[in-house]
């Protein structure tokens, strides 16, 4: 069974550069990705924060959250 | 071909976190991954400087680093 992730970004240049390397990448055979813009879809902040992300872009997976790099803070784009 | 690309740690429970996500879900058809313990292996920290990293745990790939959250800064394992 596929696990899913989710990849929260807000289109910054910093967000495009961890994009391009996680849909690159990323085992498609092992895992289901959604790429969430935060900019755009503000409903999904409550349930990105849930998950513990504080900053983007991020990588959540399994429950876990793997901030990369740093390019805009979650409190930022609300 | 395949692209490669370095794990850089310093064993430390972030850093271990972010290993067990990098080493399942990267797709190892496209990618070939060295995973680099800076603690005992220090004579690898100017290597990691020079491709960018400051702190551990960090992917470089293509040239690009990814810090993934934060464990230690590089300097405090010299």
């Amino acid at each position: 069974m596929k696990t899913s992730a989710k990849f929260y970004h807000a289109g910054c240049p910093v967000c495009l550069e961890a994009e391009t390397a996680v849909t690159r990448y990323l085992d498609t055979a092992k895992v289901d990705l959604e790429v969430v813009h935060l900019g755009s879809a503000k409903n999904r902040l409550p349930e990105a924060e849930r998950a513990g992300v504080r900053s983007v872009p991020a990588l959540v997976v399994e429950g876990k959250v793997l901030h990369l790099n740093f390019g805009a803070a979650l409190a930022d784009l609300k």
